[in-house]
């Protein structure tokens, strides 16, 4: 932890205490998804948000993209968050089951960059209300990607 | 640590002895990158892999992506790599300071998902040769975004 101490604070959320579902819990297992008649790995998001507010919290980014997690299906296996200096941005990701949600904030500018990438029938776009409530963003960017797409 | 026993094998390194520089350190500080007349945030590449072999390996694939991230010019923060099972997926991600690499592989069907998002002075394309090396995919489907685009 020293590399880590000397660079800023840091926050790290095994989520022991939550219940684990075996939904597409595996890669190897989970194949591909089948949706409107195409094959791929998953669905992967990118999002930015502009005019954001409580970028600089932590423990609100590790919360907020945690519920959204649930909310969207996905498992929890580690989260992990990086708090560059007292007031200043955030980097960190969620790993899922399902595969990942990432954060980094420019708090001086509004601005967040996210991405949420779930394989299996997760649906990453249950995550924006919980970002939408949590930094009050005056607008919202998303791109969308099906990611492992077999044609 | 049950939750994540439980599912499988995890590899976690805080990379404590990597030299720390201050380039990009602080996204507060790293204000936004002007490169070919425009500004943005960081530079994002959506990186497939098919036909590629080594994909059940935790370790290989952690010292892979800290070698290119490396490469690339990128402090490392932190890195947790998930083994859903031996022989199977492997999840994960490195924390940077100037971002992020996540990787999601798929074995049995020769398939990685990997992300490289990577802000300031960095070159996302240098972790590539170290992903060839590695994994000898049979081909590689690159898409890069840039993030937080001012125009």
């Amino acid at each position: 932890m020293n590399a880590l101490a000397r660079l800023g604070m840091v926050s790290e959320s095994p989520s022991e205490n939550q219940t684990i579902t075996t939904a597409c819990l595996e890669p190897a297992k989970d194949y591909f998804v089948e949706r409107d008649g195409v094959r791929f790995a998953g669905m992967h998001l990118l999002i930015d948000l502009w005019g954001a507010s409580n970028l600089d919290s932590p423990e609100l980014i590790d919360r907020t993209l945690c519920d959204g997690a649930l909310a969207a299906g996905a498992t929890i296996l580690h989260s992990h968050f990086h708090h560059f200096t007292p007031n200043a941005g955030v980097s960190g990701v969620v790993v899922l089951a399902e595969s990942h949600i990432s954060i980094h904030t420019w708090p001086e500018s509004g601005f967040a960059a996210l991405d949420v990438f779930m394989c299996g029938s997760c649906d990453p776009y249950k995550v924006i209300p919980f970002l939408k409530a949590a930094f009050a963003p005056a607008s919202v960017q998303v791109g969308e990607q099906k990611r492992g797409l077999v044609v």
